[in-house]
Order: C-alpha cells, then structure tokens, then sequence
C-alpha cells in the first residue's frame, strides 16, 4: 500500500446488478485534493453519476465513505458520509452518522464503499475484513431495523458485527427514508435510506480486526491527551452530557428560534412539557456516547408505563421540535415513542415530522379534507393520529401513501398546499426558524443536498460575548453585525466560512460537536491531527482551500443537474411573513441581500448562482467543470 | 468515595432468597492487603462461606469480582474472577474469563457482586450504572448461552449491555458448567456454572457507562504506551496473533505432554490432522480479541460444508485435546463443532472430554459396558458418538445423567473405574501431561480449587536458554535443573513462585499470556501500573506476600472443608505407571519429593499440609486461622 496515516488505502466497489466486487487501492493525491468522507462522496460520486438520471434508477451510485480520523483516537471520530444523488432534491444528496460502523469499517479496511447498480433481489453485504460477500437478505427483508441487525450477528454469530441499515421504510421507497446503525445513530436527510432500498440492499454487516497505523505515534499520542483535556475542560461539556441537544429546546424557545404549528412561528406556548429538565427528570436513564465520543450527546431513556412505554434511544432536539413543537405536540412520551417508531421503521424524524405538520397545517385551512385523509382528522397535538400515521406511511396505506413522499411531493401530487411547505429544493427544512437567526436561513437556502441546517452550522449568535473569537475564527478584521442573530450582515461570510469548515469536519471523519459547536478544537488542531495522523502538513489557507473545494465540487454537481440561484430559495412564509410572536416578532429573511454577499465570497455567479472559471481553476477543478 | 485510582468503590451485594440488593463502599485497607478479583475472592467468601455447607445449597455464596486494572488500558486488562465453594471438590472453587464484561461491570460502578441465597424463580440481575433490578429469566431458563445474552439486549433494547449467563447444563447441574460472556470467553473450571444455576441465576446483564480514574494520569498514558511497545515487540506475541494457543498441540506433541487416550499417553499418532497449520488453513477465519487485548489469542473459525458446519469463537488447546486427543479423536471439524455446543450448552470442554475420554478407557477395559451405555459402544475417537453425548449429558437423558456428574463422581456411582479418572480433589486435570512436565504435576496437586494448570502455570522448559531469566524471575541464584521438564528438581520452588504471582496476575484483573507466559511484563511493570493506576507505591518483596497472603488463605479454606496433604494428590497412572511414548517414555512424578519442597518454601507443615501459625502470622491471617 502506497501510504497509511489513518487510512485504510483500500475503496472498495460493489456491481450489484453483476454481483462483482472488486477493492481498488485509495490514491494518496486523491486524498490529499479531498481528504475523505464528503470529500471524497463529492469527488467520486461526481464523476461516477451521470447528468439526470432518476435517484431511484439503479444508474444512482451509493457511496460510505469514512474520514482518516474515523476509527482514530481523535474525540468523536466515529463518522461516516454517505452519498448519492437525492431523491428528494434530485441534485447532491449525502448524510452523515455517528455509531461504530464506520470506525468498524475502517480497521476492516476500508475507506469506502461504492455501490453500483441493482441487486435482484434482496441482499445484504458481509464484510469480515478481507471477506466481502453479497448475501441472501430473504430472511431480513421486511424487518425492523434493529431486528434486522441483531438477527446478522446471529447468522454470523459475533456479536461485535457492526451493522448498518434500512426498515420497511426504506424497503417502502418512503422518500425520507434513513440508514441506522446499531446503536440508533442516523444518516437521517437526502433520503438515502430511501436510495439504498431502491438497490434492494437492506444492510451493511461489518467485522474489522486490523490495526491503524499513524505517521507519528508518540506525538499523536500526546496529542490525543492534549485534545481530551481540551474538550473535556470546555465549558460547553457539562451540559453535553448532562442534556445533549435536548437543552437547545429551551435556548431556541427563549429566542423564538424553536419551530411550532408548521414553522409559522418561533415560540411553543406548551414548551415546558418537552424542555430538557423534564425530558431529563422523567426519562432520561444516561447519556450515552458513540466512538471514542467524550461529550456523550447521545440520550438513553424509558418511558415506564402508559400507552407509550418504551425503551431505547431517546430523541434529541431535532426531532423533540419535529414531532412535537412543529406538530403543537407537547406530550412528551409520546414523542419518545413516536420517534422510536421513526427509527424502528427507519425513516427521518426531521422528515416525518414536517410531513405531518404541514398536512395538519393544510388540514387547518382546509386544503388537505377528511376525503383526502380517509376520514381522519389532522388536529394540531394529535399523538395518537401520528403514532397511527408513522405505520401508515411505513406501509403506504390510505393517507400515508400521499405522506410517505415528502411534504414538497405530497403538496405537488394533491395539487396544494405548496405555500406550506417548509423546503428548500424539496427537502424539509429542519427545526431551525430562520427568521429567529437570519444566517441560519440563508445555510439552508444554499446547502447542497437542499435545507440543511448542518452544511454550515451557522449559529455563532452571541456578538459581544464572542466578538474576539470571531476575529480568531474567520480569519479577518471584525465584520459588523456578524454575531447579531437578526441582523442579515456578514452572514453571507459566515456561511461562506462556514460551510467551507463543516465539509473539512466531515472529509476527516469527526463529529461537530466540540470542533465546531463550539470548537474546543479548531483549525490548529486540526492541521495537527492531520500531521501526526496522515504526516501532511497543511496550511490553514490550505485546509481552507479544500474545504471550498468540496463545497465548489457539490455545487458543480447541483449545477449539472440544473440548479441555479432561484432553487437557493426559501418559502415565502420566511421571506415575507413577518414572525407573529417573541424577540423576532415582525422579521423576515432577507434572502436576498445575504445571498449576493454570500456569493461575492464564493466567486459565484451572482445571477445563475454558478461557480466562476476563476474560482474553479483556483481550486483545481478545470477537470470536472468541463463535464458540466 | 475515599479512593478511586482503578476501582470502581463499591461491592453489590445481592440476596437472590430476599429479592434483596445493597451497595457497600469498598474498603481501602481491604483493597491494599488483597488488590482485587481473586484476592478479594479468597477473603470476602472465606469469611461468608461456612465451613461443611452443600455448594450446590443456598447457603453457597457466589462472588464475580474484577481487579484494579480491569477496565483500563493496561494490555489484557479484560478479566474478572468468579469464585465458591466449588461443587467438583467441596473445597474452594474459582474461574477466571476474559471478554468485555468485567469491564463492563467496573464501568457501571462494581468492583464485585456477592451473590447469596437462592431465588425462588428463575431470574437475571441486569445493571444499568446505579440502577439494579432483579429480573424474572422466565422467558431465558433453557435459552441457550448466546441465545439468552442476545435476548437481553433486545429485553433492554441496547446492544452494548455485557452479559455473562450460563446455559442449559448449568440449569441442569451438569457438574462442569461453565459461565459465558457474549463473546464466548468462559469462567470454565469449577463447576461456577453450577452454582449459578444452583441459585436459580440465568444471567447477568450490565451496561456501565461511567468514567474510570487513575491516580496518575500522565504517566499512567506514558506507562500504557511502553506496555504496548513491550507486548507487542515481544517474540511470542505474533505467533500468538497467527495460532493462538492452537500452537500448543504441536509443541506438546513433540515433547510428549499432548494427553491422549484418557492421559495413557503423551503423544498422539493422528496429531497432525488437529495441528495449528491445519486448523489455520481449513478453519481459521480470523484471530479474535478481547478488551484491551493486543495478543489477540482468540480465534474465529467456520466449517463450512459437512456435518459440522458452524461458525463461531474456534477451539483453543485445551479444548483441542480434551475433545480430541484425550478422546483419541482427530476429526478437527467435529471437535470445532462440539466445542460450539459445549459453548452454547454452557459446558466446560475439559470436564466435557475427560468425562468422555473416562468413559471410553472405562468401555474399553470392560468395566463400562453397553448395559450401562443403554447400547452405546464408546470407542476411541467416535465422534458422532461425542455430539450425541454433549446433548445427552446437557439434557441428563440415558447415560448422560450418569457423566453429568464428572468423572469423580461417575466412577463413585458407577462403583467403578475410578483407577481411570484423571482428577485432583475431584476435579479433572487439563490437558498438561505431567510425566512430560514434572513442575505440570506437582502444580495440579497442590492448586487450591482442585486440578488446575493455570494456578501456577510452572511451564519454564528451556533451563538453559533461560538461565538468565530464572535468576531474575525468582529472586535466587540459580537453581539446578529448574529448568528440565523431566527433573523433579527445585519444582516445588517454582510451583511455589508461581503460584504467588499467578494469584497476584488474577487480582489485578489482567491476563498471564503477556504478563506470565511468557512475561514481556513483569513485577516491575506491577509495580508501575500499580503506582500510577492505584496511587500505591507497592516494593516487589510486598506484592509478593500479597500473591502468598491470597494463596494461603486459599488453603486455610481448603484446611477448614478439611483437606490435607494425602489430598494433594496425584492418579496413580500418573506416578507409578511409566509414560509409554515419546520423550518422557519410563518417566513417573516423583510427587512426594516435590510437595515436600513445594511445603517447605510454603512455610506448611510436612505432615497436614496445614500452613504454620508462624507462616499465618507473618501474613497477617491471624483472625482468618481462629476462624478454622
């Protein structure tokens, strides 16, 4: 093998339509252009997927990808990506997961997985290092996610197989369907569960027994204990572990931020019933940690009695506001059963949620009828009809047909209601009211695999309190306004700087927490990691440049597939009705004005919204705009 | 809490007759005279156990405790000791496993459980950190061993949760049942399984998800790394990764110490189809580790095709002998294949296959006959004969209920035979043909929890190449002939030696392969992980009266249930039936030469066996001797 430093060297391509597979050596100047993880998705995902195809066409490439940190010792380095054209967007879709699989797949290997075609019939893949084999997944298909999974460390009696998969969501071709690991991690948005079960592949079992090499391990080993410190004494850790993202509730409730009936406004009059001390004072067991994972955000909870006992993984703040502000649903029980539905049957919570709400929202205004739904009634705080909705959009049955499409389908097959959809480029914006932090609408206006609010990250929110760290962050002289939630300035460089980072983040195969919200570990630990991990020694200009590479590379793919500046979008709800209640009461986005500035940054197209000749052949990718 | 440094502090004490559970701080001094896992063992029961008691009664108490190190990152740091009064010998009884679930266990707060009474139901305790329940196993009692772990973690719906459980055969009172973790390690001598199964305890399911202090942390993580740097520059540590102890069978072929049909012999005609070349290449999948383990002797094997298809953990030497050799069989799959039913049954393969071996030398002298058998013919090497007995034995159907009670106590009911059981105090001996290897005898007889080659472990054969290392190991000037397998010479030295520090390696929680066969670590590196993980400043002079502190109270258990010298004893067919075969070919043990040397370094009377009030006091197990 050419070099080592974290990575496995090896990519790994599964034909399934042939049933062939074949390991191809991972080259080191790839990695050194794109480092791993959405680096490398957006490269060669890039150039293996052809110009408009149809995502559920077995044309569609699916790509796992972990970074050279994954499977490390650095904190977090539990991720992988996971990549192919979106099938809700049909432009750039990828998703990102914690868990064990992709440190598992990593010392089994791997830096990647790329599936082509596909299979004939069920299937899963069993890799047991140097092993890989497309097995029979007759006896799994139709399962539940775990069910699935724990039934392959039984078939293959071992009870450390790390596994992903798809439910009967997946199967079902729900459109926002998910991927789990065992532990109930999520690579949740761009519907790649739904893409996975398109290829009539259910799981990913994984063994890996080899070891890891780094380029310098006794300053890597130093460096590791110098990075726990770092994170462990951050003052953003107690509550990490204490609540996770269940916290975020009560901050977002308190700045109107927190999503409710649909995304109309930013505050849940019933919010107490879902904040993070109730959450935690009736259900919470423990918090519980992923790979190498010391701020353990990760929730373990039981709901002991009732119509809603349950037991397992909790539900964090996306999916608190998801099923439950979004929904006006302030029984908290029941969001904890719901969601553990959502990932029993493998779809979205994000999705699921917005799906509901705005069917309720249209039922409200009398859009959506009781013809429509079969006779049900779609009552703002329903619990009960959405525990009933989730089986029904597992199994596609009456309603939950229309419902398992999407919001952004469902509104165009109905015929309306597309003025309550909450989406960018068809995907489902998550919990994050923009007019409440303005940066955070113009991320999900410009993300590449449609609303994301995890492609930047944008929510440095406390201006005079941080103002000498964004100095030190973005690298420039102080930009006025820039920590101002609701003012629209310098929110077109902080995105900008933003995503270039959070892409790196993901190519390394790290989590964001702690190296970005906040990050206890930035950019000098980062070129460190890559120097005492991979023996590369990067510039931050130059780590910087890679980042907006990826980013550059994603947009070319989005291009490709027609997207301009107007698909850089926002609902109108946002961008022309004033928030009704709390401290952003009487805001809009103003989309437009961070947009052009956000593209002067980007050296974009201020009119197509397309990447300038400069700035591609800047970044060296002359090569791939001319596949344009 | 008073002290930290590697403990967790507390005890759990469970009384499975009142439902009843407590939690006790651990006592500092307590810790400091005995360190841990058998250390803690052989005081905590020596004062709960009363003398005389039925250790199949409630009145048996059953304690698993973990060591110190256990859960850290010193190599091998996996293990924890599981003890009683043992059911094979009515004297003390203790087990040792590696896995994940001592670790597990100090992670949730425990340095041990102490198990008393008896439930009136079947039942598992399951551990989550601080909570404790006791759980009705109505739907586990006849699971088999991985199938009830499985089970659980589906109940608790987590798949991190440790188990360790025992299976149909400790249900049954299969004299040899054996105690599981999920990854197939066993607490295997001693009948633990029975006990277990004895009170009624299915098994013991715990997540822990707390942190672990060390007294030193810096030099705690440099010391861990030159650990790791010795281990694995060791020289025997990558044969150790390619064969696992599977390596064994050929080097104790070529010695004459591989017992083979019933221990007559010491080397066996067909051992080339059982050898580890060819368990390599027909079977081997992959070598399998457990905690913190860089030696990675465990193996992961398939047969794929044929009547003994199976997958699973793959056969280590005992069980190779004990199901092969010692039963004068060399199928490789079929012994692969019953070693998994052992294993999902919940038996010890030792006792499973010198139960066989018994039967089938018993057959063949005519003393066992097919009116006994029920028709059965035991003939050497029968195979499928062997399958069908692990069920019969595991269900007590037919001759089965008869060998489900060990060869001591089959040929006590059969009235006959008991010239051919292969057994010390009541307990079978593994697989180290004594007459091979002089040390390999005197060890077996005088072992506190009966037959048993790793409570001293004297393997050191090659007295000249290691000259050097036999002065620096033991202290003394050189010793003649200590070194020669077929000398008796000094052995009662060695036994002695190693017996202290064999005890020493089982309270620390660690493993002998890297600290004692052949030690890449050693007393100072004890003393070390001692300082920086517990905080103690111990000098090897004082760890060692801590090895002979825990040794002696051993015997003051085995003194009080009545043992003497005349039970520190070897079969007949051992010391005075000439080895027929190989190197040791005319070779007896001198027994009685030994145990009086081994009795001198023990400070033991010569007569009783009886440790000396001097010995006792220099000890400080003055208030233990009043108790005899």
């Amino acid at each position: 093998m050419a070099f080592k430093g974290g990575y496995a060297g090896k990519l790994l391509y599964v034909d399934l339509t042939k049933e062939k597979i074949e390991k191809v050596p991972l080259d080191e100047d790839l990695a050194k252009k794109y480092i791993g993880g959405a680096g490398l998705a957006a490269k060669l995902l890039f150039d293996l997927i052809p110009k408009g195809i149809d995502p559920l066409s077995p044309s569609n490439v699916l790509g796992f990808f972990v970074g050279p940190l994954t499977g490390t010792l650095f904190p977090q380095a539990s991720r992988y990506t996971v990549a192919a054209k979106n099938p809700l967007t049909n432009a750039w879709g990828e998703a990102h997961s914690a868990g064990f699989w992709g440190p598992e797949l990593k010392l089994a290997g791997y830096d990647g997985i790329i599936f082509t075609g596909k299979a004939k019939r069920p299937v899963y893949l069993y890799i047991d290092n140097e092993e890989v084999e497309i097995c029979s997944a007759k006896g799994l298909w139709g399962m539940k996610t775990f069910e699935a999974m724990d039934k392959v460390t039984q078939i293959h009696n071992d009870p450390q197989i790390e596994s992903v998969a798809i439910g009967p969501a997946g199967e079902n071709l729900v459109r926002f369907a998910g991927i789990f690991t065992r532990n109930g991690r999520v690579a949740a948005r761009s519907g790649m569960g739904l893409v996975m079960g398109s290829k009539n592949l259910k799981l990913i079992a994984v063994r890996g027994t080899k070891g890891l090499d780094v380029a310098q391990p006794d300053e890597y080993l130093d460096s590791v204990k110098a990075w726990y410190d770092k994170v462990l004494s951050h003052p953003y850790t107690e509550g990490r572990v204490k609540y996770g993202t269940t916290e975020l509730i009560d901050m977002m409730q308190s700045i109107g931020r927190l999503p409710t009936y649909n995304m109309r406004q930013g505050v849940f009059d019933e919010w107490e019933n879902i904040s993070c001390d109730t959450y935690r004072d009736k259900y919470l067991l423990r918090p519980r940690a992923d790979y190498a994972c010391i701020q353990r955000c990760g929730r373990f909870v039981s709901v002991a009695t009732g119509p809603y006992k349950c037991l397992g993984k909790g539900p964090e703040y996306e999916c608190l506001s998801a099923l439950g502000s979004r929904c006006g649903n302030s029984n908290l029980a029941s969001i904890i059963y719901i969601h553990h539905l959502c990932d029993e049957y493998g779809m979205d919570s994000i999705g699921t949620g917005s799906v509901i709400a705005w069917a309720m929202e249209c039922y409200e205004k009398g859009i959506l009828t009781e013809e429509d739904t079969g006779g049900l009634a779609f009552n703002w705080g329903d619990h009960e009809l959405i525990v009933r909705l989730v089986e029904m959009i597992t199994k596609r049955e009456g309603i939950g047909d229309l419902l398992a499409e999407g919001s952004y389908r469902a509104a165009k097959r109905l015929g309306r209601g597309m003025e309550y959809v909450m989406h960018v480029k068809g995907q489902d914006i998550a919990s994050q009211e923009p007019r409440a932090q303005k940066s955070m609408g113009l991320a999900a206006a410009t993300a590449s695999r449609g609303a994301d609010h995890l492609y930047a990250f944008p929510v440095l929110d406390e201006g005079e309190v941080f103002a000498k760290e964004i100095r030190q962050w973005y690298g420039t002289e102080y930009l006025p306004e820039i920590g101002e939630r609701l003012s629209p300035k310098n929110k077109g460089f902080m995105v900008f700087h933003n995503e270039n980072y959070s892409v790196l983040i993901e190519s390394l195969g790290v989590c964001k927490y702690g190296t970005m919200v906040p990050p206890a570990l930035y950019y000098e630990d980062i070129i460190r990691a890559i120097e005492v991990t991979m023996g590369w020694k990067f510039s931050e200009r130059e780590l910087k440049k890679v980042g907006e590479r990826i980013v550059n590379l994603n947009r070319l793919f989005n291009v490709r597939e027609g997207i301009t500046r107007k698909d850089d979008s926002l609902p109108e709800r946002l961008t022309k009705e004033p928030a009704p209640l709390g401290i952003p009461k009487g805001q809009v986005v103003e989309l437009d004005t961070m947009l052009d500035e956000y593209y002067q940054y980007r050296g974009w197209d201020k009119k197509t919204g397309r990447p300038t000749k400069k700035k591609l052949k800047e970044l060296g990718l002359e090569e791939e705009a001319k596949k344009l």
